[in-house]
Order: structure tokens, then C-alpha cells, then sequence
């Protein structure tokens, strides 16, 4: 099947890298041709508020919100009420801006009322002004555990309060057999011209995405009729652009490399967009069995964004049809 | 008994006058003397945070952290957070300020987590420096109904949102019968020399605490024993000073004046602090015999809290002993 204007694409996306390219095929696709699937295995309780990390972050980036400094949280933001937590004894390493706390007031008593995680993501995007679909990946809890030579950490205590120091052995996703795909996952993957892996974490954002039950195998009955599978690499040069991604890798006994990515993703991809520092790996890289386009990857302005987006499914369009 | 600095005092207060008498008996009495009982029954749960407004103010007030304007919420707030619940389309009629959200959302996570409602109290107010004990009336829920000619209201609803508009017609406690009164509510009472009625509303601040089980038992064991009951009078002048009193009070068929406030409270007292403007009426309302004490009772700076707390303390020992 021939791609053109109208080509359906899901993306799979965690917190800053993901949001940013979201963002760009935002840009170039009409909402009925764009369906964005956010991981929530780093969803937690804290203060009794039900916080989405990775949801949040893209939501508010598309609803133009977003911190530009951080990528996370909203622009403006305020800490009065942090700040008051404080003097009151309250845990604080999970920095709760005075805006963003009424994200999580909200969506906490939504679900202690009984609206499902995704129709309140749906309902809190809207009101911000978003036009496209953000599809928590499941509405049924998974939890990230990380493995670390200090014990098992939930991955917030990991990522925040501990600042990925411990060094990680292995990751767990408490309930991912038993959670059910959000059914808009499998329903757009089914229909879906390109699936797009956003620069996003492979072990932490992605994995728990594509562990979820029917999707690996509804990917490859859609590969197997034509479906392109493109990642665009979330490692620059060795190191990841945001998080501990370039960490966990050596940590897990790799390198931390374009080559290292694509071997990890090697059968799954068929394409992989490598930033232009990494130009030298693209032979290796194709030599396993993917394309490999080489651009620039790293995304700062809104027009870096939209002309990576662009990229990237015209990427996907070259070898299709 | 004869009374002297050691006066065991206990205060049942509600909101915003309660606080204000609290604070000027906090300044003259030792936290070991002085026992601050505090109406619940207007507590609710608003964006699924558990709310105590007059636990609050109390708390706030003797803290002193209270906007002196309103006489509720804090000096210094922002409403940040609150204008992001009303983007998001959360009702905004109940005003939560940035630094006060974090009160609502430890304690309801406290709560949450198995801690009893006085113990949420009391380890909050000592991180806010408060030094003299402020009792909930009862960890059980009491929750004030109130009858109207629009139909019945939960407090807040009548309170905030309607502002107090709807006639009144009655009252209703929900949940007084199997409410527990706060332990220390009962052992404070024991050994009690002088029990305050701070000047608060007597029907939905006052009347919750007088009528939970065993309360009035133990304040009629302790009067025949000469403990001394004394009322500042939330009426002046015909109208309330803060609140809906006088309103009530007209709705229910009665006067708004400090005879009619008397009359209420017949038997009940053994002496009314009345205000200056209203002397006229001692001689009709000692002839429902109880003493009358005349002052000026509006309190706006620090100086008239502790004068009147004074005069208060000073009355009741005039015919005790």
C-alpha cells in the first residue's frame, strides 16, 4: 500500500523525547491519522495522588504548555503549595508544581469516582486544548520495578528520588500480564500504516508498550501486510539524550551506542533514524537488517520537531508500497 | 474551687470567632490549661480531599498564619492551583489556595493510610508551631444537614456555595448518635474549672459539640461540682459578626439579639459576655438567670483577643469559688 497524506500512524511514546516528537507528527497529521500511545508503567501514588509521568508530559506538550527548559511540567509553573507541603513535613522529591497538582487533585477523585484512566485523559486533553488522541497504554495498573544492587526500587523512587544512581540489573512490570492493552491500542495498530517508536527509553518507555499482551503479535500480522516499524534513536553520540537510557544500558552490559540500540531492536524494526553523529554506525546498523536514516535528531524548536516528524514518515514512505 | 492562673480551661469553637478567642486564651493560658474543642461537623470532601474548615482555621490562627482579612484560609495565599482546576473544568466554588491545598492533601493521605483524624490534627499543628492542643470534637464523622425550603444541603453546599441563601429550617447531624466524642473532649471536660462557648455560631458550630453522647452528662456532673460555664456572644447588635447566625435565627422563628441568643441557651449557662452595644439587654437576660458580663467583644487586633480572653476568664471567676 502506497503512503501518502493519509497515512495512519500510531506512536509509541514515554515523558520528553516521546512528547517532543508527538508533538512534530502532531503538526503533519490530522487527529483521525494520529494516535498516540503513552506508557504508564511509571504511574504512581504519591500524597494520595495518582501522578502520570509520561501521559502528563505529553499532554501538556501538545497542549503547548510544556516547560521548555525541563520538557516536563508547565511553563510558569509555581511551588506555593510544595513549599507548604514542606513545612508541613510532607515528602518532596517528587516536585509537584501548584498547577500541575490540580492535573493530579483532578484526575485522582475522577477515579475514585470510577471514570477509567484513559476517558479521564481524554477528558483533562480536551479541556487543554488538545485535538489529538493520548492513549494511556492500558487502563489497568503496571508498575515498573528496577532492579538494582540495592534491592528492587518502584521506577520513581529510581528515577526521582534516587536520580537513577543505583546501578540497574534488571527491570519488572508488575501486572503486565494481567493488564489489557487500552483497546484503542490494538484497534489503531490494526489499522496503522507506520508505527513510530519515539526517542524514548527502550527498556523503561517502550518495553512495557510492546509487552503488553496481543501487541507484539498484532505488529507483526500488521508487518506482515505491509506495516512499517520505524524507531527514531533516543542515544546521540553514546549518550541519551534525556534520562538514564545510555546508563542502563552499560549497567545491563552493553555498549551505549546507535549499534547497541539497533541490535537491541534488531527482527522488531524496520527502519532506525540515527542522529548525524552517529553517520559511521548506519552501515553496521543496516548490515543487521534495518534501514537507517541519518539526520539530526536532537529536537529543540517546534520547527526541529515538525521537519524530524516529517523525516521520519518519509522515511517510512521510501520503502513501502 | 477557687480559681487563679492554674484555671483549667476548655473552649468549643467553631470557625473564624472561635479562632480569634482561641488565641487570646493561647496567649494567657498554658497548653497544659487550656483545651481548644473544635466543631467537625462541617468537614467534607471536596475533589476527593478531606476538608475540616474550622480544625483549619483554629489551626491557621493559632499558628498565626491566618489572613487577617478573611479570618479564614492563609495570609499570603495564591490561587494558582485553582486556576488550573477551573481550566481543567474542576468546581472552583470552594476555595482552595495553593498553601492550603497542602494541608488537604496530607491530611486526607494520612488518612488514608490508617491515622486517626486528631492525630493528623495534632502532628500538623505542631509542624506549624502550635503549641496549645486542638481537639477535633470526634475521629468519627459528624456531618452537618441543613434543611431548607430548597430541600436539605450539606453544610458546605449551604454554606460556600449557596451562601447561605436557602431559608433555614432545621438542622440535622448526621452520624452525632454513633460519633465518639474525642476522648480527650470527655477527659478535658473532667477537670474542667471553666468551660468557654467561643462566640460562634450556636446551631451548626456549637450545637454538634454539645451533642454528642455523654457531653452534656459531663458538663452538668461537672457544673454541680462548680465548674463554671461562660458564652461570648456571636450576636451584636442584632446581627452576627461573621456567618449566618443571625440569619438563622430569624429563619427559625426567633429574634436576631443576644436576649434571644440567652433564651437559646437557658439553664445551659452560667454567664454571657455580651457586647457593649447590646447593654440594654442584661437586666432581661439575667432575669433568665445567668450573669451578663458587658464588653467591648469585636476583635481586630491581637491586643482585643487576649482582652477579651481575659475578661472572659476574669468573669467566670467573679462568681465562682
Amino acid at each position: 500500500m502506497a503512503l501518502d497524506d493519509q497515512t495512519r500512524v500510531v506512536c509509541l511514546a514515554g515523558g520528553v523525547g516521546g512528547a517532543k516528537l508527538a508533538l512534530g507528527l502532531s503538526h503533519i497529521l490530522d487527529p483521525d491519522h494520529l494516535t498516540l500511545v503513552v506508557n504508564t508503567a511509571d504511574d504512581f501514588e504519591h500524597l494520595g495522588l495518582y501522578i502520570s509521568p509520561d501521559v502528563d508530559t505529553v499532554m501538556y506538550t501538545l497542549a503547548g504548555l510544556s516547560n521548555p527548559k525541563t520538557g516536563w511540567g508547565l511553563a510558569g509553573e509555581t511551588w506555593n503549595s510544595l513549599e507548604a507541603i514542606n513545612r508541613l513535613g510532607g515528602d518532596t522529591w517528587f516536585r509537584l508544581g501548584d498547577h500541575d497538582l490540580a492535573t493530579h487533585i483532578l484526575r485522582t477523585d475522577l477515579l475514585r469516582q470510577g471514570k477509567s484512566f484513559s476517558a479521564i485523559c481524554h477528558l483533562l486533553s480536551t479541556k487543554l486544548g488538545v485535538k489529538h488522541t493520548i492513549i494511556p497504554m492500558s487502563d489497568d495498573p503496571v508498575r515498573t520495578i528496577v532492579h538494582t544492587d540495592e534491592g528492587p526500587l518502584p521506577f520513581q523512587e529510581y528515577f526521582v528520588h534516587r536520580r537513577c544512581e543505583p546501578r540497574v540489573r534488571d527491570f519488572e512490570f508488575l501486572g503486565i500480564t494481567s493488564a489489557q492493552p487500552h483497546p484503542q491500542l490494538l484497534g489503531s495498530l490494526s489499522q496503522c500504516d507506520v508505527l513510530i517508536y519515539a526517542p524514548s527509553n527502550p527498556y523503561v518507555s517502550l518495553a512495557p508498550i510492546l509487552n503488553l499482551k496481543g501487541v507484539q503479535e498484532m505488529i507483526a500480522t500488521r508487518r506482515s501486510s505491509g506495516m512499517r516499524v520505524v524507531a527514531v534513536s533516543p542515544i546521540v553520540g553514546g549518550a541519551a539524550i534525556k534520562g538514564p537510557a545510555a546508563k542502563m544500558m552499560i549497567e545491563l552490559g552493553f555498549e551505549s551506542s546507535v549499534t547497541a540500540l539497533a541490535e537491541h531492536y534488531v527482527g522488531s524494526l524496520d527502519g532506525l533514524v540515527i542522529d548525524q553523529v552517529d553517520a559511521t554506525s548506519a552501515a553496521r546498523i543496516e548490515s543487521l537488517g534495518m534501514r537507517v536514516w541519518v539526520t539530526d535528531t536532537i529536537m529543540k524548536s517546534e520547527d526541529d520537531k515538525i521537519r524530524l516528524a516529517q523525516e521520519v514518515i518519509g522515511f517510512a514512505k521510501k520503502f513501502t508500497g
